[in-house]
């Protein structure tokens, strides 16, 4: 299959388009500063890259920004930021995708653990994780073509912990992390939010 | 306890205020068009609602708009109107009522059935439902001076879709979707997503 991994440059991203690369798929990698530049919250940009790329069978966005601060921190902006990238960027990409991609192809989004089992700090994440989670399995029963719509909901990324000097009680490294959008892509799943670490 | 609910002219909210005052709660009906007017988009009338009412011990929020429409056919003003109304507006209500309920005072806010039980044409209203869910269960951390917060997930209400001659599978009257509501004023539940019809 050839499939574009948005956010690729990123820890997440890069572990999902080495494994699908040694699987034998062609990988785009796409990302904001790289060689294939796309960035989720201008659409323009990601109908750019569907044109350019050409019979695209799947996309792995593993892109998206959200504010974690305390509640009582949190500001217009940092709301704002959440919305319009990680949450409506995703939903701008699944638009565009649901029109730009092969008959049977697949859409992959990055929701996260905080939807469903939040912290001190995440209102914004969860909500917007929540969001997606909701718009996925919502999604996922009019998409045309025979084309299939999931979500990782990943855990802490070990990596990130460790550049954060965080610790989590349960956290996962980018590659054991990357192995759902493997089956998302690979599989039959639709409408799914995958879980990395349980088994799919 | 004195309580204001918002959206009171709807056919939610008029059940809820109903409930309350002849549970022996002083009532303040809130909506857009009528004697104590707020709109949750603006969130400058929501603050002059607490200033002008005073003592609030609670707060259920009735109101919110989203566009249930195809897929397909959900245009960048049918996300808005979802994002700005009833997620941002009820998320907008609880900054302000966090700050302006009594100590141990409780915000009741309103997702539905369709967050986690989409049907064609609810992708937006899915994830804005799914949204405020994730919202309501990580804000609960940080709540301060005791302060509650919950959600009431309603199914379909019977008169709604009497009024749109629809049908559905699952429906409640007004009057027990409204019980969901009370059970929040009235209980100890923090963080909670409550589904009428369950018992609380």
């Amino acid at each position: 299959m050839k499939v574009i991994v948005i956010g690729a440059s990123g820890t997440i991203g890069s572990a999902v388009a080495t494994q699908l690369a040694q699987r034998g798929h062609v990988v785009v990698r796409a990302s904001r500063r790289g060689d294939v530049p796309v960035d989720i919250d201008d659409a323009g940009s990601v109908r750019r890259l569907f044109a350019t790329v050409g019979d695209v069978d799947a996309v792995a966005c593993c892109a998206g920004n959200a504010a974690f601060r305390p509640f009582p921190e949190l500001t217009d902006a940092d709301y704002e930021l959440g919305l319009r990238s990680k949450l409506m960027g995703q939903v701008s990409l699944v638009r565009i995708a649901r029109d730009c991609l092969r008959d049977g192809g697949s859409i992959t989004l990055t929701a996260g653990i905080l939807a469903t089992q939040p912290m001190a700090g995440s209102a914004s994440v969860s909500m917007v994780n929540a969001g997606i989670e909701g718009f996925v399995r919502a999604a996922a029963l009019e998409m045309p073509r025979g084309i299939r719509i999931n979500a990782v909901s990943p855990p802490w990324v070990a990596e990130t912990l460790a550049r954060l000097g965080m610790h989590a009680a349960v956290s996962l490294p980018a590659a054991d992390v990357a192995k759902a959008y493997v089956a998302s892509v690979e599989g039959t799943q639709q409408g799914t939010i995958l879980h990395p670490g349980q088994s799919h």
